[in-house]
């Protein structure tokens, strides 16, 4: 009876696609605060959500990769494979990651069925002086390099399916506005 | 109205745990070809099914990594994470690779809230004929080291969920009582 049920639910949950939207933008433009705002809305609305934030996966996924380019893009190659078998599987992917190259961000978007790219935006004077992780300072006084935006490139999105200027817009307005766009998307 | 279908669905599935089911053993002793044939009668049987073979999974998470006990528990960690990823959201894990050390098995045991362990089980004699990739030929011809139950240690499950002895079991036995015990794992 039970196991019946089960492979019902199974079967139709297979038919219906899951999403892997993904956060990209500088340090400090709020990438992990929609992130995890727009998780908490869409779980208390019932989805299934999997929030896989940068820093996180790192230390889980990414162990010994450092900032150059190619490790940048083999960190977002590996977030991309795990994005990608969980929305297959009917879950909602939210990935909050730098991912400041291009090429690696389209790369996803052709792998992946199912791909809402955020570009979320603020400049980079706003994120310098908000230096949520004390990054900016750091990098300023030569403690760090590679930081993006300082002394390490970011390509923004030519086309985002959506775009949060930071700076301008209300975190609420934003989360509602990301959250409208999801919904949408798993409708059509 | 697909909307709320989709969220009903999602609600409903979040109260059911999928599952990790970790296949391990000697290189040759049956893990593809068991995990294989699981996957397949599972997915026919209208389950979410998503299988995570080593050699595959190291190319898309582990590049870099090699075979020392560091490298091979860091390898493990990471197919762990990916697996309690899927399997909390409803979806079997199915997992073949040898994972040697016992104590990472362990952990992961531990973190896993629905955790299988199944021991693929055959002498090292029967997988040096099998060879079925030619790595046992190699090892003995010193063109590889490294190879576990030649010149890298095998630790055995000590309480596996299950054992195969694919020395003695035919292949359609073995899969017929892994996915009976999935089954009752999930029923339960």
């Amino acid at each position: 009876m039970l196991e019946n049920a089960y492979k019902w639910f199974h079967t139709s949950m297979n038919d219906h696609p899951g999403l892997t939207v993904w956060f990209t933008g500088l340090s400090s433009a709020g990438k992990t605060t929609l992130s995890h705002a727009v998780c908490e809305q869409l779980r208390s609305a019932g989805y299934k959500v999997e929030l896989l934030d940068g820093d996180v996966v790192r230390q889980n996924l990414s162990k010994g990769l450092g900032y150059s380019k190619e490790d940048r893009d083999e960190n977002i190659r590996r977030i991309g494979f795990v994005a990608e078998l969980l929305s297959r599987n009917g879950v909602i992917a939210l990935v909050a990651a730098i991912s400041p190259y291009r090429a690696i961000r389209d790369e996803l978007r052709t792998r992946i069925a199912n791909f809402v790219e955020i570009y979320v935006n603020a400049p980079l004077a706003v994120c310098e002086q908000r230096d949520t992780k004390g990054l900016y300072r750091k990098a300023h006084a030569g403690e760090i390099s590679n930081l993006t935006g300082v002394n390490d490139p970011y390509e923004p999105p030519l086309h985002p399916d959506l775009e949060c200027r930071t700076d301008q817009e209300a975190i609420a307005e934003c989360v509602t506005k990301i959250v409208k766009h999801i919904e949408s998307r798993l409708a059509s």
